[in-house]
């Protein structure tokens, strides 16, 4: 597993996007459990392929499975804070994309957490890998391209 | 368990706050998992009791407890859609108070789901029925009056 | 919302189920968050359909949705501490069906919480009431019979 | 992020325990979703600390936080089948420890995830590094000297 990239700031996600906590987020040390953030990261994936390219996640013939995902914990979270989360191209393979993420305390500028995640498109079917749809890979590429 | 009160429109609601879903909250059949809707009120009323009255939930010496729960899901939702969640108190004895939920989704008039939620406070070492604190007290007895 | 069945004993549920706890079910009081209780209760139901009928929930015409859900909480949970959920069929309607749920601690007696559950069948695709697939309720009709 | 160990068998791992999965467990896609091999992953590293050492989570002076945590997904995994959960020590610092995890379908040879974790202990009132609990320091040096 590849190191997360350098801290980054907001400026460098393609992507930001608000996230609301939960009760049940907080654990026993009252800051939001590690798992959560995963939550919120395939979330901010998911949700700007949904929204921004306006994918049928379910209707497509390849389903973005998870290869590998990774995060590290920079400073503690906890509800009823509202966050940002950070989404970024990292690599734009043929079958697999990596991005990069950003869990962001709402008015705070350090991130609290960096995250790495690969998605691997596989045929709905057979499982067998298969080239990233045509429309994710659009809005993937503009988005890159975007950066100037 | 007694009946959740009669439909109500987001105006009937004391309070009413947003929340944004997760990829994860959709279950198998591609819709929030009925679960998560029990996460949310728990979320909109301690949400409420935090950051309305400055309450540190872990500082007090009383806690609120669930007693009892119960939902009625007359809509189905799904992420990635945000929603909103309302809450209105029923009744404020001396240990328990009862509120009445409702789950919005974003834009859309009817709720999608009605909750009713008793909260007991028990004195947090001996866990034993005790006062709801005074500062909820105060916060929700201005919020019934302020209904006019 | 109708009172969940009186505190019933283990011997009364149809089907007994084992449940392991995580530490992410446990909230900031350090007991198990009370939406984790309906995590469990539906999947002692759902598991109970498919392992016991072989039933494959993804392939079937029809869905049970919950319509409606509540529970008591009568005893504080924590992991990690496992569990037992018990299942009892309330009422076998012709597109509906009442379950009863209690949830214990491993290795005591009275219930953690009683709950209630209401399924709706409907159709996959228009979502209006259909009947009761014929492998659930053959499953169901058995469990009842068997109470002697 | 250093790559997880090399695939693991279940006899490689320290402690195996059993873990049930839920309904709510599988997303959209009918399998488990990704951020629930973090909490599987968590549970059996703190059900060992505590039932094991008899550690008392929240009396210690010192609190584990997650800094670092990673997942390679090697084959889908679903709901209703229960799984063991494999914990190795990698790595005992003074302040912080490294773990190896292995996540493995019951009755099934191959791990389906292989995941890394880093605990690192602070001083439950500044947050700063400190020493790892001696009871846990005893329980995973057993552990590492156990394997002969």
């Amino acid at each position: 597993m590849a190191e997360p990239a350098e801290p980054l700031t907001r400026g460098d996600f393609d992507r930001l996007v608000t996230a609301t906590t939960r009760w049940s987020d907080n654990d026993m040390y009252g800051h939001l459990n590690n798992a959560v953030y995963y939550e919120l990261f395939d979330s901010a994936i998911n949700g700007w392929l949904i929204e921004a390219a306006g994918i049928e996640v379910l209707a497509l013939d390849q389903v973005g499975v998870v290869a590998e995902s990774g995060c590290r914990y920079l400073r503690e979270l906890s509800y009823p804070r509202p966050l940002e989360v950070g989404v970024r191209v990292e690599r734009l393979g043929r079958t697999s994309i990596t991005y990069a993420l950003g869990l962001f305390a709402m008015d705070e500028e350090p991130p609290a957490a960096l995250g790495r995640w690969v998605h691997v498109y596989v045929d709905r079917r057979d499982r067998r890998p298969a080239p990233i749809p045509a429309a994710v890979r659009r809005l993937l590429e503009s988005a890159v391209e975007a950066r100037g």
